[in-house]
């Protein structure tokens, strides 16, 4: 057993979309830890209950008298306490709010742009058993279909979705990564939302030519190749 | 004489609505350095041309053999390399990074929200010299009369610029200023667009019980009150 299980939300094809859990994943591997993973579907909660979590990830550290911890923030915070070899995830209270201030501008303005462009491919790749569950919960969200939602911002959101990354752009003339040299946990985070859509769509998000798709390659290759061998789209 | 002599944009009443020139002038504060003040109105290009630069801020450094330093960003880098007292304005790589992310995120995002909300009201401020060099090269940019485009953006743009600040909102749950316990670069380059605003606008940019609000006093409340201090609109 490794030191670290990991619940990371599944769906067919052994891939894995959660953008949340990419982060939690990238997190282990720059703080060279192993982990298991116990594969989680949508409407799966009571795999996750005895951390009195409804969300993945979930993570469990038998190196630290099998601690539960949930959500990918407090994961972060935690494998920075408890393991404090190699470069900082997150780093002092300045790193920290960085990386706070990149995850609150992940989920609003990326994942708020990324999701009606892949939200039926989502559901597409969901378990035949989570698909109903997904069907209701996302639509009560957009108020109209999933198809439909996908449907209209392939139309017209996609020029907005790439605008909402100008700021990582102008980033990346400065230095390789958005956290500077190297990469860490800002990195992670807008690199999940990717790995989201990477794993269930075919929706090229990127124009061939954005500056983007080397820091995306980059990311890919880190950790030897990750993110990169993962499962794509089936 | 100061220490510092700062360029810095100028309009009818005193008043100086530049973003950029207030993150110099709270970053100049932040070090707790005196400067003494240039007004620059937008066609005096020969102020500033002893810096083979065409816009505000300019910076002279006195205390090492009158530097010039142009660009806010720059500004702030030499300031944090040439007065290390003190708290750092932007940090060690990752702390630079973090205000690179914000800088940029704030011209792209923030501004680009913002500046049709206010645009009129900008060249109403002028100085009656710098109306037309003003008018002629921001209309050229929106494709319409700064008047149309002011009307257009209040009818519809108010909301989208609020949503805009969403990370910012998220931020300040978690701490009392976008850098920490303590104010930094971020929150001065934030800041500087509300400055830009509140010179020359009388549009309530955020609704009364918006969070930001709160923050917004407190950056006001700095340094002695000197931008809630500042002129406001005539």
């Amino acid at each position: 057993m490794a030191a670290i299980t990991l619940y990371d939300l599944d769906v067919t094809g052994g891939r894995r979309p959660s953008p949340f859990c990419w982060r939690a994943k990238f997190a282990l591997a720059h703080k060279r830890l192993r982990w298991d993973e116990v594969p989680v579907g949508f409407t799966e909660k009571d795999k996750i209950a005895f951390a009195g979590s409804r969300t993945v990830p979930v993570m469990v550290d038998h190196n630290h008298g099998d601690k539960i911890v949930k959500d990918s923030w407090d994961i972060a915070e935690h494998l920075d306490e408890a393991y404090t070899d190699g470069p900082a995830l997150l780093g002092g209270e300045r790193g920290k709010a960085f990386a706070r201030f990149v995850a609150g501008w992940t989920n609003v303005s990326v994942h708020g742009a990324l999701f009606p462009l892949v939200v039926a491919d989502i559901h597409a790749a969901a378990h035949p058993s989570d698909q109903a569950y997904f069907r209701e919960s996302r639509e009560k969200r957009l108020g109209m279909t999933l198809e439909a939602a996908q449907a209209a911002a392939r139309d017209s959101r996609l020029p907005a979705f790439r605008a909402t990354l100008e700021p990582v752009r102008q980033q990346l003339r400065a230095q390789p990564f958005i956290s500077g040299a190297a990469p860490a946990y800002p990195d992670y985070t807008v690199m999940g939302a990717f790995m989201w859509a990477r794993t269930v769509s075919a929706l090229p998000l990127l124009a061939d030519d954005d500056p983007l798709n080397a820091w995306i390659d980059r990311m890919l290759d880190l950790f030897d190749g990750m993110g990169r061998a993962h499962k794509r789209i089936a």
